[in-house]
């Protein structure tokens, strides 16, 4: 950690806060500079976390050096790790795919496009029953009764499913017969849902927020694992940014940087990440060309009377043709459907 | 709502899309042009909402002209709103300034900063109880304990204190004694909670989110005043942009832009906007100008030792110095303070 | 275009406004709804855009409904177009790939860096001789002297070369030799610039401005074909956002989206997209499957002592690998290199 | 400068890079630390930025400690600037107006306006002779004939003027008869434009480009006064985020920031900051609180058949509101109109 002072600080002054740092156990570094002092700390950041030097009047800037998700970042965990979806292995050799309605709406729905997503060669189906939703006025989701659609096509159709829980109360029934749970964007910063999710036993889908830098998403991470669930996998699916033209901006450049600077798996919401049906195929090649660990993609089995969600949400034909399309390219990046 | 169709939809495509219109008891309109046919439907937005027509394959755009916020819009309801904190009036001809640290951390350091954020002009006192903080490894918050010093000092010092709520869970408790509750910017889109804080029988203080938009604000109050209460205040507190050199945007224009749209008060967090100790005060004069209804302002009685939002608190002393700074403002601006 | 028009609009007003449409020659619609009344006007947004009637104090808001670039537009010009650039052709079935350092320094440089990337198979070669540069301090370019020296190279090493042009006064001079001239993200809203650029004679590669919204950069392409220049490439190369992981963020959303839109070829900047040398390849794979028609990349002999941009160029060969990697990919795009 | 070097650095990396930045005149600092070393070099950012280490592969990260921009920074030059416009002083005492049409449409619209803004109170009056406009088939600004308009009009009516330019080869003619010159917010990176505005001889009004970091502002000024024109006004017009409510997003906190990082004076656009005409006198008063040292505020004389900018345009009878309406809060700053 890097402390620069103000212009006008004394040496005694600096010595003061040298000697916040040594009390903490680190060893303090004095850097005289023709216009400025600087100070440095290097030890663990978790513990210089505590240093609480922001505040210090003569503190101009303080500059972390180290990353401070020790856990889920490749600094002591080279090895990718690969985090299992009821046996479907994510982040290994084979390329992942989820697919499934962004709502559960019925029984007869659910399974349809269970058997679609299947047959076209999805390895996981998704669905919500609890639906986080802008407007009051909007479907708010099936709840429980969706959970129990979810359960029973999962079992008749022989396919894992994730579905999202949004709220520390329904952690533990979410987490009870579901194969992953998934944490939305709006919910990547809820500290006591990820801190829940540590205990839930079951694998986390951990999408990033719409306004959450790169770090941040980390650190959300880094909650559940300090928490002692291991098995989180980051989910891109688009920041909010000054473009109209898509609903959102999906952040591509994601999936290598946290390639390179985590062990966890990676995949992208080419749905979400663009908002519009004919931009999600290109954008799901580009999610394997660009090295991501799998996809989740909306289909629905009629768009045109989906209760949210409709117009991002492929058909079924449109699913299978992605499938075939991401073929040669998951062939490519020598992987595997 | 006009619904622009792509450019190769035949007659019969049209007239079904109609018939859905017809169905939901509204009266389409039919609006052949040179390249494209638009279809119109007025009416009740939250109605239209239902017809889900985003997803059909041949509908190229859907656009609103109603807004979807009746309870917190100005249109049904066109005098201010006055939310009364335990008797403090916002909304009205007061200007209300709410003042205290980002976190409760001892009886002695809450006792101090009431006492001196009182005797400066502040109408109401905060601090935080539960803290969402991005890292694990950052102090969290006293949690319960804190409520009760909260408690305490506020009935020892005479003066109401509003605080933050981050779980459904916790609703109840933090009802039960503090003067009004507030909804962290992390957490304006967390519904769940926003629908728990429509029966919680005190008033909210809405934080806009980092990156939400103006009219998701307004659909977020919209969730609270839905489900009972209509005692909501918003707050705009920066927004996150592609500047670096101050912690967050403050969006002045968020201020007569609700003022305009909504009945209801609106406050701003110079503190949080900002980020920077010396752009607090001048940011608490332009709120006032810009017709804000109050300011939240962290206050800390020893910054250089915060635990948490050090950089951005104002010693008592400076407190004291914004207090006197705003007031030529406030008397400008018609108010008192 | 559908005109939304304020709630307390009378008959007379609405009249009026449908006269001054109807003075443009277009058919004025009348939409009388619930609580608005709205109007419509189907035609050439091109002549729409001269009834400027957003300051009108009874309209609420417009809505075009035609999109405003009809020459780079895919409605009138369905057909994919092929640009060529001193006979390689960037659009059709070939993958170009644009190889070379920021900024010419000395003649070395550029023959080693010629060289390398033509022999690891680039089909063109770049390099800037006039810098925009954010400090004055900065280097800002060897000007003539580095276009003496791009030409030479060119010649000498038998690769076509791109080369940027940053004002009016040097179009003819940069237009003389080079094979394109390169329009800097900082100049794409440089109209100026843009007209004289529709007469250069040359093929221009247009880089997307890093706050332009898509639809802002269709029309600064449509400025130099409605002056006369058809031959325009586009090339996404990063927006400003709020994460700061990476320089900029790479909005391959970008690429599907105006090769639907548009007949023109896209291409695709990873080095400024990412500004991180580690990304750079798994992005220009990204690229290739996201559909784009090329690849910008910076290379440099020596980015250790690069005079620009070092940090994200690469080593001669890092880039050798960098081809090899995404010949694969090319191959499943159905393409070649 | 603090360089952080990757975590398997060795020593003789080390000392090689240590050698650099003797090599420069500097003295290295070398701080190992228990998991990264650290090289320190404090200095002359601007000699620093010659060492070009951004792209050494052994660097991970470079982190400057001092300002780059010497001449526009406050640590050389405490005292505020005051930069006189035809003898309108410009960060002193007086708050500054300066009001007039988006753009010049003809001398008696020029006439009516000068006359109108004079007479409630603007200093200056303003208009646009060339219109940088993102669609080419938007009107351009008459050009020349639009300059003698201004320069008859100015004179006539006894109000000095500033208008704005948009390339090198018009600088001269431009400056000639006028009083003030405006760099638009798309040519704020504009680099050749501002060399040669260094040496033009009349004040220059640098708007901020709308993703243009305040850093980067700083650096633009730096260009013109590094050149030899000392005489620059900084102009916060807002800038491009998510929100769309607004236009752009006023960023008020670049008042006081650039207030006390430098020591040019600061106004203020509400008229482009919000793009809404009901939110231009709100955002004034702001403005006026914020410390801004005066505003632009678009006048036309009949806005609802403008041929820019309608929409955020107010009506003379509205400018004379504004007027009367900021005049309290120019007071509560200790300023004068």
């Amino acid at each position: 950690m890097i402390i620069v002072l103000k212009p006008n600080t004394s040496k005694e002054q600096a010595d003061e806060i040298q000697r916040r740092i040594e009390a903490k156990g680190l060893k303090p570094l004095y850097l005289p500079g023709t216009e400025r002092v600087v100070l440095g700390a290097i030890g663990d950041e978790r513990v210089l976390a505590q240093l609480h030097l922001e505040g210090h009047p003569q503190v101009e800037s303080v500059k972390p050096i180290l990353s401070p998700h020790k856990l889920v970042g490749r600094e002591f965990h080279p090895h990718d790790s690969i985090v299992k979806i009821a046996g479907v292995p994510v982040g290994g050799e084979r390329f992942v795919v989820i697919a499934g309605p962004c709502a559960v709406e019925s029984y007869q729905q659910m399974t349809d496009t269970a058997k679609a997503v299947k047959s076209a060669g999805a390895a996981v189906v998704r669905g919500g029953a609890f639906k986080p939703r802008t407007s009051p006025y909007a479907f708010q989701g099936l709840g429980v009764a969706g959970l129990e659609i979810l359960h029973k096509v999962s079992k008749e159709q022989g396919i894992p499913y994730v579905t999202e829980v949004v709220e520390v109360a329904d952690v533990e029934l979410v987490a009870k017969d579901s194969d992953a749970l998934q944490v939305g964007a709006r919910n990547m910063q809820n500290y006591r849902l990820l801190s829940a999710l540590g205990h839930c036993g079951k694998p986390v889908l951990l999408k990033r927020g719409p306004a959450a830098e790169l770090k941040e998403l980390l650190l959300a991470a880094e909650y559940i694992v300090n928490e002692g669930n291991p098995d989180v996998i980051f989910c891109e699916r688009g920041i909010r940014t000054f473009e109209t033209a898509t609903r959102n901006t999906l952040d591509l450049n994601a999936v290598p940087f946290l390639k390179q600077r985590s062990h966890l798996p990676v995949m992208v919401d080419p749905s979400h990440g663009t908002g519009v049906r004919s931009l999600v195929t290109p954008m799901a090649r580009a999610a394997v060309a660009a090295g991501a660990d799998g996809i989740l993609v909306e289909v629905h089995v009629d768009p045109s009377v989906a209760l949210s969600d409709g117009a991002q949400s492929l058909y079924p034909q449109q699913f299978a043709e992605l499938m075939e399309g991401i073929k040669p390219f998951v062939q490519a990046a020598g992987r595997t459907l």
